[in-house]
């Protein structure tokens, strides 16, 4: 990691801590919801969402003019440079409107198409979690900072796999699946959103399955889980930063146990 | 509320206070975790649950002698007086174990069979809900206190409903009945354990459909949720305090709406 990247870290987390108090604005505050779905499926949108984007996107682009944004509410900017900034303003818009400190904002910073670095920031917990080629910690309230590792020595039988909601798999072969990988686990449950994949890389719970993710959704994650020592992955073990259908695991020998169950289901129904 | 139940109250809250201080003492700690579940259902039990009830149980006997006290861990003890307390040392302890803050400490004050008062204490977000006779409230860290109120207006099409885990239906029916209310909903989420009651006072979700409760689950929060203008009680209108299949509602009509729902859904399956 360069000079450059370490400040360019340095400010992506002052710049969180000021754009958590902006999302804290409205959090448990009467909110208008606006549902930007397809007909049938709510997919909530709030000023929360876009009052962050804004005011990370202004930030950015006045300290690094050349550099390229990608965010979930407002679209792609190509940069001149060989970084960009990839932003999801509030990931778990549906826990931000029920009142559950699940969500949070999500920063990454991208080296030609690599994210080398990554910050999720929950204000209302005061908990910010980093990830880069320098090492994972969680930054609590008070400025303490903790190193972050994975559980190394769990598996399958042992885990605990988390997954925001049945729904998030967009096919119904999918959340099978899942099922299948959480028959075979100690204990599965539901809700988190990105906060899951945080509770993964401080060694709390050992397995992410999700569905249906956008590229926002986990690129800034990614830094996280693995420096961490997890490991992060689409199903067929290539690359998670498109998102889709992602499997992240406390250890390498969890995630190809995870895989492979993954496959035994595919093939039991038939697509090999 | 006589000024011997506001005493009691006012004690209640101090001893949450340290018993969230021993909790968190094993809260994202290396942690032996028992199960105490039958063959194939993972119940888990930690020293922080039973630390915490011997933690309260001593403290009430020591200040009200003649009280009974019913807690999860420890069992009963009858008391010499029309007062009890009902204990749920570590409701959620599945969300313990993970690292999710979405679980709490339970304590209800009983005057005969029935809870005058209850409190929640969730030490990490340093939040405590209080419902009795004389109104419902959040306390926060720093001591602000906020007025509880449910939301008066919403009805089921518009509704947020949450509920644990589908597993925490012991009947596939009662898990079918859940799900045609869900399909009635704006928002179905899973997570959130006793949490998820305190957001209904919180005015941040509308309903809590829950199956296989215990009765120290559900009674310290029933006056949480009364005193904030929401209704609870068992699928068929009777009192929710035995537990059991268990229906919260932030107001009457929404109320009225998903038992009538419930109703249907038995109807449907010719179990009327």
């Amino acid at each position: 990691m360069t000079t450059d990247t370490r400040a360019a870290l340095a400010f992506a987390g002052e710049l969180l801590a000021q754009a958590g108090e902006i999302a804290l604005q409205h959090f448990r505050q009467p909110l208008e919801v606006t549902d930007k779905g397809a007909a049938g499926r709510f997919d909530p949108v709030t000023i929360a969402d876009r009052a962050v984007e804004e005011f990370l996107r202004e930030a950015i682009r006045a300290r690094f003019p050349d550099h390229g944004i990608v965010g979930e509410e407002h679209g792609t900017i190509a940069g001149d440079s060989r970084f960009s900034w990839i932003i999801d303003p509030i990931d778990g818009t549906r826990a931000f409107i029920s009142g559950v400190p699940a969500w949070g904002i999500l920063l990454g910073l991208r080296e030609d198409q690599r994210c080398i670095a990554g910050l999720m920031h929950q204000p209302y917990l005061g908990e910010t979690f980093c990830g880069s080629g320098e090492g994972a910690w969680l930054q609590l309230r008070h400025g303490e900072r903790r190193a972050l590792r994975t559980r190394q020595d769990t598996r399958l039988a042992d885990a605990i796999l988390y997954c925001t909601h049945p729904s998030i798999f967009p096919l119904p072969a999918e959340l099978a699946d899942f099922e299948h990988v959480a028959a075979r686990c100690r204990l599965m449950r539901y809700g988190g959103d990105c906060y899951s994949y945080c509770l993964l890389a401080l060694g709390q719970i050992d397995l992410v399955i999700e569905g249906g993710l956008q590229a926002y959704d986990i690129q800034p994650l990614i830094p996280i889980i693995e420096a961490a020592g997890g490991v992060v992955s689409a199903r067929d073990g290539g690359s998670a930063a498109a998102g889709g259908f992602v499997v992240a695991a406390a250890n390498p020998a969890l995630h190809a146990e995870a895989l492979a169950a993954l496959r035994e289901a595919a093939a039991a129904r038939g697509d090999c």
